[in-house]
């Protein structure tokens, strides 16, 4: 009898070349399998609910897996972090239905990213982007709002051929607290680097080197975009299902 | 003619065995030197007003050194940054008199120790100590505040002999705030371990295996104090002249 076994995972995406396996590349999955196969003596697939690129973080990463194991949650949760490596922590385990799929039942998202204009500081080189000063940032909050709703997201997207441009934005919003920056996006589906690519747009427009982002959207053209802002300011935060 | 420069620095410690030289190992003061080595073809020494052991940061420390470059202020941050990893920034440059001097002009310094009784979180793993819940927080805050004023810290030492183990604390305190713990302690001068070690005895005293921190201080023993807090919550906050 097979169980399936929901997790919630933090990382720290710095020496990671993203979520998702590739050959001869360390990467977060790969770190996982490793210390399920530890558990199991045997090749687990585990399924996760989105590809973090390289660099980029998760506060609150969802994946499942089936097995044949049958321990409590809270033994789950010791098992697999007992070998993980310390940039990698399961928070949470439970078990789940077998209708349950980390990525298919996903109906929520949140990414954020974080920026400042503050002077350059070493120990958070990993975690935001530093960029300079002399961001329009009440425009630029002005702007974020407009991409709330049904749109056809092209413009923002880049590496990866879809079918369908169009996503929905259920939330988008920017805070600013003492120099530093929180952009924060709700959606259920997000376009490879569309997150990034609207944040450097929207930095473009606050120094005033591009403006009217409907404009930039409705181009449905990359190269209307600004670029993509650094990765190491990403961070998948949480999940709905 | 030689010019004393002034310079502040921030560094991220997890790469480093602390600020000091040492043979074969890489430490902060090496690094700079190196950078200034490349701007005036020759060996320069720096003096640091403190020693941070290995994995331990500062937001603001502080050195300096005698150049007959004569470049302004500005131009002397972006020539020795130019040179220094990506863990290490100066944030500033100041021209000083030559009376100034890095170590033995010091008025005062502020040390903080970053804890968290939160989700252990991969993220933070450099930059804070994480420790069990169950903390009596405010009883550690009444004990801290005893330590204020000058006292024998012989208890709170250790690898090294001093002549006079007398020091006075100006300020200990310690704030709470939704599972962070931030430790403040301002003096002219510190014992080695001295901070580390008062954390690592008031968590103890915070978990109930311990009690009354003046007891502790007036043994003049360091057995009688608790184990040192971990080395990567510590940091040089600022330094006052």
């Amino acid at each position: 009898l097979a169980y399936r076994i929901k997790c919630t995972v933090a990382y720290d995406g710095t020496n990671y070349f993203g979520w998702q396996r590739q050959k001869n590349q360390p990467t977060v999955q790969d770190k996982i399998e490793y210390s399920l196969a530890k558990l199991h003596n045997e090749d687990i697939q585990i399924h996760g609910a989105s590809r973090t690129d390289s660099l980029v973080h998760a506060n609150n990463q969802v994946f499942h897996f089936d097995s044949t194991l049958d321990l409590t949650e809270s033994k789950w949760k010791i098992a697999i972090n007992n070998f993980l490596p310390k940039d990698i922590y399961i928070k949470k385990v439970e078990k789940v239905s077998n209708e349950f799929h980390a990525r298919y039942s996903v109906k929520k998202k949140r990414y954020i990213y974080k920026m400042s204009i503050n002077d350059y500081d070493p120990l958070k080189r990993h975690n935001v982007s530093f960029v300079r000063r002399k961001l329009d940032i009440s425009l630029m909050k002005q702007e974020i709002t407009k991409l709330i709703g049904t749109h056809n997201f092209k413009s923002f997207t880049g590496g990866t051929i879809y079918e369908n441009y169009v996503r929905e934005l259920y939330e988008a919003d920017l805070m600013y607290d003492e120099g530093d920056l929180i952009f924060t996006f709700v959606g259920k589906g997000f376009l490879r680097y569309m997150i990034r690519t609207i944040v450097g747009t929207l930095v473009e427009i606050g120094y005033g080197r591009k403006e009217d982002i409907l404009k930039i959207l409705n181009d449905q053209n990359r190269d209307s975009a600004g670029k993509s802002a650094e990765p190491q300011g990403l961070y998948l935060d949480k999940i709905w299902y």
